[in-house]
């Protein structure tokens, strides 16, 4: 991980501009395509190439369970993690057909599912079944952490050696936007009052269900003694694997000058912890759809990046992410193929009688 | 025109409850996929069917000059409508190269572009040589209007008889904004002074160029002596060829039952007109960006329906409709592929030792 970590260098701010320039040259308003311009530059500076050439994409699926789940913080079973983690890989639920549909290449990987799964879809990489419960204990061990994030680093280098150069994030693992909620408030160093902010209803929950999750994270978070100038300690303790893993997949994807889409609520907390250990990560994160889930909205001013789907979904799993390459290609068609203004005014050769004004 | 106009039955609501129940059968959190599932209830209920299969997608682009431009409205000079145009067809523009990239046909009509065009790549089925200066006389005759409404209605049928099942509206011409903005402020019925709020820069403006553009609206419709209850005679009197085709598009796509696109500030108004003419056309059309356009927001507002992409976009032609039509796309994908709770739980037969909390 520190090498990877310690390695990261900023996106080609001369190639954003040579890129910048070649939009403006394209036979349109300046700027009036927007961030599909912004985007192509983007996309041109992280690369550091004006030749943008995106064939193989892959949404990385971290699947995980979570002992806080005992609390009764989620409403579905935990079971769910592991069928729902199958059916993904199977192409049959959210992001699995919307992958599918837009040809994108799922890797789905098991870093700590509570249930032995005999299917060889799910990369199995379980560290352990399910993290523990942070109310009593802290989630995992300084090891567990560091095994996780180095994880989600492998799993963007077998994807990169298969050809894939555009990345998404996504997640499985029943109760985990509770251990989000409670990295994000203390990412955010948020005053007990104001914990309530980032706590979403999830899946759903009963006015009840959710009163205890709030109570849940704010006792965790004063259980387990965190310093929270360090994100390392907020992780492992209230964290989950999945957060910990997708840490990983940007360290990587930074690391080997490739964009990373968000989709929702966990993957943009774990984006705020990679960012915290290298700011120079930010480079090569693109938001996908606005999440409905409560706390996203905070996550995201704090990110300071557009989101550029106004959806209102909720789903998670990584299911904004084929939605956002779909955007993404369509911003490079532009960069690639738009006529310049000299290859525009070739069609005046087709006009006569045009009337001086 | 008529014909068309009083036989626009509504969308199937039966159909769109049953899509409902079929949507909330999915294994996935009710809801969830927020917008996504919204859509392709919408479409069901349009098609009145369970089964929606799209193949070919068509936007139909209507190219017209603006008498009003000599009046100093616009930054770009006349002749770059039928230059563009022509680069929409060849696919070398913003909706044109997006279009291409999404493998949507494009359908370019020439109602009143002031050129003579040696193209075979667009429709002819020029009306006039630019409408008339709406500062000094009605922008164009009942005549003309009822025929340019009648060229929209054609092109819809002709582009049904090709196959196309979902279209989009795009748009060029120099000065667009400006007739859209005057036909806007009637709609809305504004106060003189309230008129500034619905006018744009379009292309680009100096801050002079824009306070001119703001009094030409001004005065033309204080000159017009406009029956503001009256659609026709708004846009007989201050509007342009291509949104009086646009009406004909809304009341064909609705009348044949098909779903219709609005990219931006000119077809957004356009379809305030239509639905004015028959409020049931508003059940067909789905809104694609947030434009840029200042008028926008307060027609979308009018509107009433949600738009799903935030893309800073403010370029015409018709270029959300491509992006649009992926979205829609993939809600159907959505629809069709997901699995049910049922075939969800097939999974469990992979799993071995789940734990029971």
């Amino acid at each position: 991980m520190e090498k990877y970590l310690n390695n990261i260098e900023k996106a080609n701010k001369k190639i954003y501009m040579l890129a910048k320039e070649h939009l403006d040259n394209l036979a349109k308003p300046i700027g009036s395509l927007g961030e599909l311009e912004e985007i192509s530059a983007r996309l041109c500076s992280i690369y550091s190439s004006l030749k943008i050439n995106i064939e193989k994409k892959c949404i990385i699926v971290l699947a995980s369970d979570n002992g806080i789940f005992e609390e009764g913080v989620a409403s579905t079973p935990q079971e769910v993690t592991a069928i729902q983690s199958i059916n993904i890989s199977k192409n049959k639920t959210g992001v699995g057909v919307l992958a599918k549909h837009f040809n994108i290449n799922l890797m789905v990987c098991d870093l700590g599912i509570n249930a032995d799964i005999n299917y060889d879809g799910i990369i199995n990489k379980k560290i352990r079944k399910s993290t523990r419960n942070f109310l009593k204990e802290d989630a995992m061990t300084k090891d567990e952490l560091i095994k996780a994030i180095n994880i989600g680093i492998e799993l963007v280098e077998k994807a990169i050696k298969q050809g894939n150069k555009l990345f998404g994030l996504g997640e499985m693992g029943i109760a985990n936007t509770t251990t989000s909620s409670a990295v994000l408030a203390c990412l955010l160093n948020l005053n007990e009052d104001d914990i309530e902010n980032v706590v979403g209803l999830g899946a759903g929950l009963s006015e009840e269900a959710y009163k205890k999750k709030v109570q849940v994270i704010k006792d965790g978070i004063k259980n387990r003694n965190i310093d929270k100038s360090n994100v390392l300690d907020i992780v492992q303790k209230v964290g989950g694997y999945d957060i910990a893993g997708m840490i990983g997949v940007y360290i990587a994807c930074s690391y080997y000058k490739m964009p990373i889409v968000v989709d929702g609520f966990i993957s943009i907390v774990a984006s705020l912890c990679a960012i915290k250990l290298n700011k120079n990560i930010k480079d090569y994160i693109f938001l996908s759809h606005q999440s409905m889930e409560k706390g996203y909205k905070l996550a995201c001013d704090e990110l300071n990046l557009p989101s550029y789907l106004n959806l209102k979904m909720r789903l998670g799993e990584g299911s904004g992410c084929p939605l956002m390459f779909s955007i993404i290609d369509a911003s490079i068609s532009i960069f690639n193929e738009m006529a310049t203004f000299e290859e525009a005014n070739i069609s005046k050769d087709y006009l006569k009688n045009i009337p001086k004004i």
